[in-house]
């Protein structure tokens, strides 16, 4: 039990700065186990309490990265840029994205995560479409930037292990809601991937982690200058997350709508978004090629069927479909004034979409594709969502989840656009 | 690893009131293991930061107090009273306080502490005199009440178990310094002792834990409240510790200062804040008896040679003694305008008075003998204090710490009184 480790967050408590060499013996502490998890988790709620300055917040994050090794990507002949999204309900813009960005000139190394809870997770999502792998260790990931310009896969064990391991202490420990480790934590992922330019989609609304616009854009202020700091081209958008993106929530149902936006259709609000990312990720990386132009004549398609393929799955082959299918009807006639993506989420979890703890599998062909939007107008009887299960009880579960989930009423307006604000290092 | 803990310390960390269940869930299920120490440590700090309300710090002292059971001292025949002293520099109080009260008639079950750091512990004190007993049990203090009105003796390991962890805890993350965890781990061993009133003395100063005014007021007030809630009649005096307490500092010589002070002599402050709090204890015992004549008169001297016999020690054999004793003189002429208690304490701490871990042994003759007080007039190369100790190494770095606590000047003012506020539960 280190008393210096007393000492460091007696002066985070206190509300004094720590110093560099505070928190590189911290979080080489703990990672080496001289530091107790009991001692951590004082200092991460003292953090949560006092704020980091941006001194700290620099150094913590390199310390972070400096816990494993950074990617090496200089081989790869074009310039590198990917994008993080902090996380929502139904957001599938990574599917189509990368390869999009790919298809007008860039390489997009995106290492990605599970899902825990209600927001679905990108790797889960591709591993719905049969053979795809996610493990393509740091040649592999290489190779496929030098051939085909994307690949989203699993990060290395190597990757920021500090950030993993603080990360479980801090869902245990009520401290995962601090801006700056939140930031950090991002942050350490996204430089030691080391990619040159990274644009950020800052969720923020009722099924985000954040929940209100300040907040947010402090956020992505955050994530911005740590990026810039390292020497990473960074920008941020910040995206509406009070209804879910697009129609589909749940892995394989996801899949089938990035191949939608892919073939030149898909939702809307899932192209807004895709369009506004692709647009900021190619300015950082210094490519004008008009992305638009490569989503509708089926660059990115092509694009993505390479990926698929040099990943080991079939863009062809049938995407996996859950046995069981309900319908969720208004009864009464009006209009769509919310669809609240929180409890979308939790209905597509219910229904196995997501897990309930690390490392158990989820269903593929689970989840909820909605049938309207928020503005439409509805007639009594009209379905408003399709579920998908597995199994009668989970259908159950997330039926009762989804009735709280559509609200109809008198009147509603169509909703606004999704991309609601912008961060730049400038 | 308790999802339960988690929403019991977001809760906290949002500022939002704990409920009672959720508090005696937490106590317990630290106690039992199902609530992991990084958990617990991250609550302690939310508390730190949010503080408690005196709902749930009623029920946070409660939990604490059940961890273990509550002393039952109905077969006492006399009304009982007991003090607690938040901890300073020389505070040999206790010794003479104890039996003075018992033999004004009223029955004193001093359930007292060891010393860690610069403060002493009264059973440190105590196991100077060769003999001294300070395990007597339940039943042995509770017979020795009946017999002799006064015991000084140490808490059991049932006496509320769960602050005794998280005490540890606390002290290895930062978490001590919290008015409400320190009013309630006080107060939990103090009700949990079975005295039906108490008299607390809040040290403020240098050399205390608390070093200002306001907070030693508020600690005050919230250990009252917590007291008067349990159905203990509670008062509490405030005293200064900037300056040591008396002359001597070190377990046998602050003996030989009680001594003193039970022949009726002894340093003007220990009398002072000894005749305080006897008057506040019989107060609250409702015993009419002047303490100041019975101190006077030989029979609280009387009642100390009894208490120490019954607890295997010779009022009347030799005090251990250092073999090296040292004097600190000053090199010019002036007042003494400060003597700073916290140095002091290090200083007879180095000696080999105190100890640097919990089971380590202390030297009983170690410590400072003062020959001035503030205000003191003194001519160049006058003695300002002696200083004891066993080893020549230990001496050393005893005397380089005197050389800072004691600051002559030209000029001084004598110091004010010790007693410098009063807090009662009306």
């Amino acid at each position: 039990m280190s008393h210096h480790a007393v000492d460091l967050i007696r002066a985070k408590r206190d509300g004094r700065e720590l110093s560099a060499p505070q928190i590189r013996w911290f979080i080489a502490g703990y990672t080496k186990g001289a530091v107790a998890p009991e001692q951590a988790s004082a200092l991460l709620m003292a953090i949560l309490w006092r704020g980091m300055s941006a001194r700290e917040l620099d150094v913590w994050t390199d310390a972070m990265i400096g816990s494993g090794s950074r990617l090496d990507l200089s081989t790869v002949p074009l310039p590198t840029v990917d994008k993080h999204s902090t996380g929502g309900v139904g957001d599938t813009v990574s599917l189509a994205l990368c390869p999009l960005v790919a298809a007008c000139g860039a390489a997009v190394p995106h290492l990605a995560g599970r899902g825990l809870g209600h927001t679905g997770g990108t790797l889960d999502k591709l591993e719905a479409i049969p053979g795809f792998r996610v493990d393509l260790g740091a040649e592999g990931l290489i190779a496929q930037l030098r051939d085909v310009g994307a690949a989203i896969c699993a990060a290395g064990e190597d990757l920021a292990p500090a950030d993993r391991e603080l990360y479980a202490l801090r869902d245990v420990t009520g401290t995962v809601e601090s801006i700056p480790l939140i930031a950090s934590s991002i942050m350490s992922k996204k430089i030691a991937e080391g990619t040159a330019a990274l644009v950020l989609d800052v969720k923020v609304g009722r099924g985000a982690l954040i929940t209100d616009l300040a907040s947010a854009e402090e956020l992505a202020r955050t994530m911005v200058g740590l990026g810039e700091d390292a020497g990473v081209r960074t920008a941020a958008l910040l995206t509406s997350m009070d209804a879910p993106l697009g129609r589909a929530v749940g892995n394989g149902l996801e899949v089938r709508e990035a191949v939608e936006v892919l073939e030149g259709g898909g939702p809307a609000d899932v192209v807004e978004v895709t369009l506004a990312l692709a647009e900021e990720m190619l300015a950082l990386a210094g490519v004008d090629v008009d992305a638009a132009a490569a989503l509708r004549d089926g660059r990115a398609m092509d694009r993505w069927r390479r990926m698929v393929r040099a990943q080991g799955g079939d863009p062809d082959g049938p995407l996996p479909a859950a046995p069981l299918v309900a319908e969720l009807r208004t009864d009464r006639a009006g209009a769509v004034e919310a669809i609240d993506a929180m409890e979308v989420g939790l209905a597509a979890w219910r229904l196995g979409a997501g897990r309930a703890q690390r490392h158990h599998p989820v269903s593929p062909g689970a989840g909820v594709v909605l049938r309207v939007a928020e503005g439409d107008a509805v007639a009594a009887g009209q379905v408003l969502a399709e579920l998908h299960a597995e199994e009668p009880e989970r259908m159950e579960t997330g039926i009762a989840t989804m009735e709280r989930a559509v609200r109809v009423g008198d009147a509603a307006s169509p909703p606004g656009p999704r991309v609601i604000g912008r961060v730049t290092g400038d």
